[in-house]
């Protein structure tokens, strides 16, 4: 199954949701700190325990490279973990020259075998050909972040009238001629989501923001379902990771994801 | 020393080449491949023969990153044959919402000990005050870029009339209270670069785009030292690595980098 395959095949189930392993070694529980690997224990946990309802998982790179080599060893544990038919995306936000991106995109499709990958869209096209140029791979590049500062550039208004970031939106679905992109549009923005929703056209899109950051899953999954858009993919993080510090962790985690898959199945009438 | 001391004492002998080690297993001479590690002895005979005259060296870690945790560590490897008073830059291009990039600044400050890094600005200020949050550090970030893909975004004009690369400089000034800021401005823009060269002001600033991507090194220089500003460093990756592909490579490196830093203290009148 290519990454578009995966994904679609879970979305057509009414499942939203992504698994954001933002692994966090001061905020799991204390009991798994005597294990031989307690990032990669605590991972195991979380993924057995979700992969069932999980429309993707999402491995936040900054969170491994922190231990460097250590960390991308863990990183390359975890994803044996990960069953073969949910889409992993790397969130590593990359983008830059082109001869530098071939070696980027080598590391994250080759090297670490992801199914998809965020990109920084700052440096133009160019600078993410690498990554579009793989087919049966999923593309998010950043439109519009879930963060305060994304008023600083990403909303400057342009000369022609419309903002940066829709100006991303619209060269992202020029770009997306073999099907391979998406963008990651923060949903903490919920009136600038309404307002463009019809601007994603076939792309798919990756909405962080929702539970620590602030946004409404409630909203979020309104405002797709009311276009009979499917493509959407909401990440949730810290709010699902760490509810629970005890050795009973992953049943809560299991919970609260049953819980999350079934409110998000209600929202979209299944 | 801290970052800005080291660099500083550099460029005060109109020491402004930065060596990038772009380091491609498929481009070094052919007799390494038998060595135990290829990529960190060609770095190790790079460093030893330019040493003397570099501003700096910049790490590219894409080329790292492509070979994983055997990547981070050839670039752990290659850290320590640099001398301590030379000035290393993380060229990883970072940047992302606050709790992320605190771990991206962990890894790179911390773990791999740069003095220096470069990031990308699309998600604004909160994005980057983790990095910023180091005093003793030197933070470039990406202005204009050397590639056809400048045009796309960072050339786009703003409402206010001004470039985006244009409030992107603006806002580093800002942001550079800690005198720990520099800017990213691609040597292949030449006209730009006079245009916005007194919109500096204390940032440094580092320019690809010399060599293989076509800018020019007397014009660069030129620019700045008719505005008697020291504050630069031009990156020179391909045209110095990959000079020569015997067991002499390293001999024809240090003329090379000899050769370049004449032309530049020429230049200057020193």
């Amino acid at each position: 199954m290519n990454a578009q395959q995966k994904l679609l095949a879970r979305l057509k189930k009414g499942n939203h949701i992504c698994v954001g392993l933002d692994t966090d070694i001061s905020k799991i529980p204390m009991y798994l700190h005597s294990e031989e690997n307690p990032i990669v224990k605590f991972n195991r946990i979380v993924i057995d325990n979700t992969a069932e309802f999980a429309a993707a998982y999402k491995i936040n790179f900054a969170f491994y490279e922190k231990d460097g080599a250590a960390g991308f060893d863990n990183l390359l544990k975890t994803l044996e973990f990960i069953p073969d038919d949910v889409l992993v995306i790397a969130d590593a936000k990359r983008g830059d020259i082109g001869n530098t991106s071939d070696m980027y995109a080598l590391s994250i499709f080759n090297y670490f075998n992801f199914d998809a990958v965020t990109l920084n869209p700052y440096m133009g096209h160019d600078s993410l050909l690498p990554f579009l140029n793989y087919n049966d791979k999923i593309n998010f590049i950043l439109a519009l972040t879930s963060n305060k500062g994304s008023a600083d550039f990403e909303k400057q208004k342009l000369a022609d009238g419309t903002y940066l970031f829709q100006k991303v939106i619209e060269s992202v679905n020029d770009w997306n001629a073999n099907k391979n992109c998406g963008v990651v549009f923060g949903a903490t923005n919920l009136e600038e989501l309404k307002d463009n929703i019809t601007s994603f056209k076939d792309l798919f899109v990756l909405l962080p923001g929702v539970g620590a950051q602030g946004g409404s899953l409630q909203e979020v999954v309104k405002a797709f379902s009311e276009k009979n858009n499917i493509n959407f993919l909401i990440n949730i993080s810290r709010a699902l990771l760490y509810l629970d510090k005890t050795t009973e962790f992953g049943k809560k985690i299991k919970l609260e994801m049953t819980r999350l898959n079934s409110e998000v199945l209600e929202l979209l009438g299944i």
